[in-house]
């Protein structure tokens, strides 16, 4: 396709998501559970035909010398399909959502006011390799009543074409519009320049992928973006605290896995409790080879842990979001360096506070402006899942609309509703 | 100023707008309402100042030509004062809505899990002409936790200046920053330009004026915009329908007042009723001068009203805002089809079913997107006041965030809250 023929399709997308959004939005809860239960059995009927179309993505990858977790991440295996599979079904359990009327209230003129869930249109997902998330996306969005246009990494377009077949006979199956779900079929990288910049038939962009990716999009996108960009968590352990709570929790928060954007990079110490608390958390990390990089306070009081990897911190640290055996400290005079320096070095996705002081976990909650804050527990639970969301759609960094971990309510809207006997204004 | 002056200029009014900001979430409710209330007295105390810096504005506007509903716009009289140091008061009786926490929920892990409401943090207003506007978007940013930053019309440079620093000393008063509300100084266009530019201090946008300035505001900004477009609001009397209602109503949506957006432009009628109803409305309309632009059915049965002012509507009618005694007409066979054709042809803004009916309410109510739906009752009751909102910040058109009124929820953005005692990710 040359780029005047990118454009012409992408717009066709947009109008046909937008005709099926209206349609979407009438559907019964019981039609839309049809469908997601549809999708769970063609997806467990279909596991040996998928994987003769994933093995095209696959050869192409290793061919093309993509690394090997690369090239895993782009498996559709019978445990990943049944995942899948078992995804819809729960999705398909879940109360509905839309259609709710909330907070209806009489008014001195007599109408009564309230307001109604409804989906919020036509959403566009931006993601890269792993082809399960075709599914995923497309599974939240006919839950949410919903269209979506979803655009796939170009290493997994085989594997997406063949995902996307399967969630079109679901929607037939059920009565529904098949497109509701449409897959771009073209890898050319115009189309996602389309795709983000038609505010007449989408309403929303979710990228999900690495920062450059999500960088960019937010960079040019003329519409809104749910976007998540770099977590760098913080847990602060104050004084007074329980000690072997802030050892396990820090443990928990830093080692428990490295990669997760939840996981906590810096640790800050409250002069009072540091001498206690540095050693010991200290041999911890210094047991699973975590590096510390420390201020000048912090590295004397880590001094003497055997084995321990101390790096003098620099500026730089402060801000960093390792994803790696690496975590940088500081001891703090109390909690009211700790907010000061969380507000200014964080990404404002989590952070946490350890200790037994009530008004400093109060203020601690109230005057940490990320989105989410937390007393006595790991960054780790930082999540949709945890949070009992049931299902997650990405965790936003920003404040508008939805902040942190977003479920289905982040793909709605509320809108007013008003009931009358004739009112007029006067 | 020059571009780069003004760029520098811009940039420390965020990053004193930021620490602002921060002072202002933590403050108590009381010491919010305190400034509130301080700043309704020295409204009332500075009447005579004000009218000294007002008349400066007032001359110029007169002498540059401006008409006399213009120069009537700028003016703050006694009474706009009174209004505004009200609304002030009103403000500050309101309940607080900061550090609500809502709907914590133990989850299967031993976590609890809630919700507190927080300020945004820095909000940018940019408006035309009224200087009470400084008063009404000040007033808001203090009782809501934020910092703002305003920027007003050239044309009412003094008067805005003056009342900024009424606000700053109230401000002072109460022990809170002053820079939670400053005003910018300078009239030079770029500093819209820097203003709508800098998502490391300006968390949303909020423009009040015409059409051009919203429309280029929103292309150019890099921040969050709650922006209210256009006003094209449908009433539809459906069948069966209690006629002598639906006169009224339609009447009051139409007539009350020309130039509000929630103003009906156009009116639908079922055909069941067409014959009886639309005489009835075109008597209303033709006494009070309303043209009616109507489709080939309307134009026949409406034929024969004395002194109405027909006119064959042309496809461009079914989108336009009138803001005048002008309304669109047309006859449709019925729910279904109404329903289409506001979602076609509406701006989304407000649409009235007037029904005995209640599948035709129901249905209404759900398929219409837009982001008021009502039934038999005006659409000019599209009002943060009338909908109890107790402020209006402004009317969104858009899904995101906040749709239709906007109160003061609209500058708060809830974060999450994880209270545990010592749990781990496992």
């Amino acid at each position: 396709m040359n780029a005047l023929n990118v454009a012409e399709y992408t717009q066709t997308l947009g109008l046909q998501a937008k005709t099926a959004a209206a349609q979407m939005a009438r559907a019964s809860a019981a039609t839309k559970n049809k469908a997601l239960r549809a999708l769970a059995r063609l997806l467990r009927d279909n596991v040996a035909a998928l994987a003769v179309d994933n093995a095209r993505d696959l050869e192409r990858a290793t061919a093309a010398g993509l690394s090997a977790p690369m090239v895993d991440r782009l498996k559709l295996s019978p445990q990943v399909l049944e995942t899948c599979a078992q995804g819809c079904e729960q999705l398909a359990s879940m109360p509905e959502l839309i259609g709710e009327l909330q907070g209806l209230k009489q008014q001195p003129s007599g109408i009564r006011v309230g307001q109604m869930r409804v989906p919020i249109g036509v959403f566009g997902m931006i993601f890269e390799s792993r082809p399960n998330v075709t599914i995923e996306a497309a599974s939240l969005s006919i839950k949410s009543g919903n269209a979506c246009i979803l655009r796939g990494g170009s290493e997994a377009i085989e594997s997406n074409k063949a995902l996307a077949r399967l969630v079109q006979q679901a929607l037939r199956e059920a009565g529904l519009p098949e497109d509701a779900v449409q897959l771009v079929q073209t890898t050319d990288r115009e189309a996602v320049g389309q795709l983000i910049a038609m505010p007449q038939y989408v309403d929303v962009i979710i990228p999900r992928g690495g920062k450059g990716l999500i960088e960019r999009i937010s960079r040019e996108a003329k519409v809104p973006v749910i976007k998540h960009l770099d977590g760098n968590c913080h847990t602060y352990v104050d004084d007074p605290c329980d000690l072997d709570l802030a050892v396990r929790v820090t443990d928990n928060a830093k080692t428990q896995k490295y990669s997760p954007c939840n996981a906590s990079e810096s640790l800050l110490v409250a002069r009072g409790v540091a001498a206690d608390f540095l050693p010991r958390i200290g041999a911890v990390f210094a047991a699973k080879g975590v590096e510390m990089r420390c201020d000048p306070e912090a590295l004397q009081l880590l001094g003497a842990v055997e084995g321990a990897r101390l790096v003098p911190a620099t500026e730089q640290d402060w801000f960093e979001e390792y994803l790696a055996p690496i975590i940088s400290i500081k001891v703090v005079a109390g909690v009211d360096e700790a907010i000061a320096h969380i507000n200014h070095y964080s990404s404002h996705h989590t952070e946490a506070i350890l200790t037994r002081d009530h008004v400093h976990a109060q203020r601690f909650l109230r005057e940490v402006d990320s989105s989410s804050v937390m007393v006595n527990t790991s960054t780790r639970f930082a999540d949709g899942f945890e949070y009992g969301l049931g299902a997650e759609i990405g965790i936003s960094t920003d404040k508008f609309h939805a902040r942190g971990p977003v479920g289905l309510e982040g793909l709605t809207s509320l809108k007013w509703v008003v009931l009358g006997e004739g009112e007029v204004r006067s």
